[in-house]
């Protein structure tokens, strides 16, 4: 940390900071510039509320921070990529993986057609909402157990891993005994009994990023779970907030890039909620690979506009079985397999 | 709802919209302008995903939804205010009511000074933490049931109702033991569960709108709660975020003169979030009365510099002394009181 | 400048910016903590782009720049509250100024009427805009020479000084013959020819906040005016861009706090252009003022729904007179009286 | 236009909006619902305020734009591709071209050196700053004419077409002696004058979106250009602001995707201005190029420690060889040259 003086601070500021330093067991350098002084902090363990504390001494301009507040997500301390492996499919490694499926499980017949399709075009996990976090309390929440039990149907059916979406602590279980990786919505990223929860379990968790989360608030979420021991975490960029109303979200590509150099974990994007339109789910799909993403997470429907949620941003199957091998060109291209 | 064709719609086009509304017992008004056909929707019971389902449709522009989706929130059905009802304490009738409080419960001494302060400075309500969201894992999260106890002991040392956060619904429960008001915090405002828990408490529920939350969203949280029969919710806004970084969020007072108007719900503004910076809290406290603010929520510490979180927007008790006159002063002149 | 090294930062590294510093006749200090080594720049003059430089160099974390861009507006160098006097009316001094007027000036009739009513509710100045800069080429633009001369007129009629904007460098001459504040508006806060040209007359201007300028760019800004020699700078604060719809813009009163501390420039704001609804004007109007505004610009017009331009945000002439006594019972309160 | 009215309107207020709209030779078709009625607009020329005008009647709870406020520039009313031709070079058409060079001219070897760099590595277009639009007074603001002349020699040395920015009105026919394309900055994206001066021009015009302009805004500026009868607008997204700070912008390719459906314009990406960092510029380029960016504008400096502007984000010569050969390979999976 660095502490930046005002112009006018005097001696008796400086030493009021060395002092406060020293109760911490910490040391100041000071270097005295034209015009002001910095203080830069030096010990084995500063305090993570120490620069609100220090802005608070007569004297300081500002306190910096210059290390990151993660440890155990960031690249620095793990420069090897991880890799997650659900049931066999690895995510973050040389092949890129898609993972397909309905918004939610509506019936049999539904999640049956979207894995059997899913498959065949060649994705390589399930996704399929039981429990749905909807803004109004008038939509459709979800079928709940029901819907796991079909979703297991659905892999038993198609070999396909299954990933889907916790919501509560109290699920957690009921959820990790049918899911082979246990979704973070969005709205939940920031849900810390829920990321320990799941951190609990050791099972591979796909952590959204919240819609106004900056990418080191989605890291520091990662680190929630990982402290629990579990290092089985996939980050998904689904897009941010913005002043921008055309498109549902704005999808951050950006950060799909920076993440993968700050940090060790496979991320993948989801165009559907990054866009909200099917029509431009194929475009930024490919994008994303080109940006750098381990793998997709895209929502088809064998009837989107009969769907009970995300209709809009649906692909049908035909278009997601034609899509795939544009992906796979993409991927070739840059290197990488279909996994 | 109205449904706007493209310019280049066909006859076809415009019969399948009609007929798959009749699939939902709803009718379409055509109105025929020069340049494209509009199509209003009438009917009882418009499904929520009608939108979505009607974009899809060929020749279609865009679906518009025109009725607001809450309805029990809406002051359009409920023109008068809502007073809520604090153990006598009224929050949104004509007083306006200050909380104050540190951010967490540290110790004894520390609450019972703070809520001494806040006693003999006017305030009304006493807050602080028990269970605190924060973003790293690294950090203090608060006392838990201890503080809870703490808590108590200050109400009877005072007299002043409580306000504390709950985090997940298994934690109802026991804050509702010792709470007067609970607390969701901006983290969770789309916390569905825990929005249901509180709401079956039927106590009265403080609910901060998320930070990238719309109005239109924080209205349909405060649905969620008011939808299991409680009607007891006090909105507070506390900055969002936005592109600025010199201030940690921007306060939205737009939206607490706008959400008085729309909800018949009290409006509370917490300027210590809003703002981030201690020496920011007095002019915005004033400037969310004058807004309309129904009261404020502003956090004090015997000790800022010393505090375990959020010190630097933390008012000294001296310093919450000296404001308080001139948050009466102000409220005075705009016609109201102190609660 | 402070240099934070990487964690794996060799000496070799440490000894190519120092000698990169050397070549800028600048000193580095070392302070070495035990993960990873700060270097502190030192030095009369740091050239603007040595943090981009330095950040390309092997080894470095990232450079932290730690004094703030702009001298001129800073209230650091220059302590004492700047005042505007525009024709013996005082900005930024102890009394609030109340600016209103239309939009534009359509016609004589309007502006006469618009002007008188001002003045007689206890305005000080008077607005109307001659050049509109209009997001769409199909809508009125304003009566350009036309309207300054109408301008004048009602300056004649009714004493009150005359705010008008101007949007390009080549009128500057134009407007500055009959106006007697030009008004840089949100578009143009970085046309910087533009406010070189304003600079170089001399006169009282009134730079309005970019919709999505940071209070640092803002400053910057103000600066390129008072580099050419001309102190008389009045802020306007008019409302950000940000994720939020139901209101035009989100007026950002945490801003007008701040940069009265950071600045000795006189602030004002606009709550017609930062809320976009004429409802919204009074409750923000007052906040404004209660956050520390030096004075308010208004929308008037004495028939909104036929305006042709911004009628939904303009108050009627009643209205404004209505508001009048409120805001000045409020700036009394706060110990300031009304210009 | 739709006009909603509130479930409380009485047939006065009705019978008022439809009085009004007969006074704009408009009509009203009602369509009377459960709730309340709307309103549809249908006549040949709406007034652009309508909308402002009639929410201020009585009983409106709000008035909905059904057209796009653009015609000029959109797809529905000119379904096919815009190809800009630049000296030979064709953009919008099946090649993918890409704009390489300084961010700044700085001197003759500098800007020689780039060219052939651009030049050799397959660029179709040359890019270089004469005159820099700089948040602060105190940075490098270009060589001016100086550096006009100097890309004209390096334009005669390497065939290559020149894109240089104009920032004045006055500017514009110094400017368009020398260059090949004209480009709009960022900030002078709603510079009316500036828009309608190039428009006069015919010359081909890269129009940068604003930081926080929305795809409407941006198609609205070119709406200004081509207006002027000049067809030749290439858009180009530049990122825009978020609340991230990690990237100095968020490329939105969400718009580059959706602008091309809505327009028939040719539309690039810029991902050095993006991301801010040069390491972030090669995924985001290939992203880019993905979402369906008809090319690219990179920015390349010989020694980019060294530049006087943007370092931080100019890839090396060498960086930006190894670079092309990537693009090419993607171009050509998505069955696109390279121009």
């Amino acid at each position: 940390m660095i502490v930046v003086m005002r112009a006018s601070a005097t001696q008796k500021n400086i030493d009021a900071i060395l002092s406060r330093l020293e109760e911490h067991q910490l040391k100041g350098h000071l270097s005295r510039g034209e015009e002001r002084t910095i203080i830069g902090v030096v010990g084995a363990a500063i305090p993570p509320t120490l620069r609100e504390e220090l802005e608070l001494f007569d004297g300081v301009q500002e306190a910096v921070r210059i290390t990151r507040p993660y440890k155990l997500a960031a690249r620095e301390f793990h420069p090897h990529d991880t890799v997650v492996d659900v049931r066999g499919v690895k995510v973050g490694g040389d092949a890129v993986v898609v993972i397909a499926g309905p918004c939610a499980v509506e019936g049999e017949e539904q999640i049956l057609a979207s894995a059997r399709a899913a498959r065949e075009a060649g994705a390589a996990m399930l996704r399929g909402g039981a429990f749905k976090p909807r803004s109004s309390p008038y939509t459709f929440r979800g079928m709940g157990e029901d819907a796991l039990k079909l979703l297991a149907l659905a892999r038993d059916a198609t070999g396909l891993p299954i990933v889907t979406e916790v919501m509560t602590p109290t699920d957690v279980e009921l959820v990790a005994r049918y899911a082979d990786v246990l979704q973070i919505g969005a709205r939940n990223m920031q849900n810390y009994q829920l990321l320990e929860e799941v951190g609990r379990t050791g099972m591979p968790v796909l952590l959204k990023r919240g819609l106004s989360a900056t990418i080191e608030e989605w890291l520091l979420s990662a680190e929630y779970v990982i402290a629990q021991g579990n290092p089985n975490v996939i980050l998904c960029e689904r897009g941010i907030r913005t002043f921008e109303t055309a498109t549902r979200n704005t999808m951050d590509l950006n950060a799909v890039a920076l993440t993968k150099r700050r940090s060790h974990l496979p991320v993948i994007a989801d165009p559907s909620h990054g866009t909200g339109k099917w029509y431009l789910v194929p475009p930024l799909a490919l994008a994303s690979l080109a940006a750098g993403a381990d793998g997709l997470i895209i929502e088809i429907h064998p009837d989107p506009d009969r769907a009970k949620s995300d209709g809009g941003q649906s692909l049908t199957l035909e278009n997601f079985a034609a899509l795939m091998p544009r992906l796979a060109a993409v991927a070739h291209t840059l290197g990488r397999k279909m996994g």
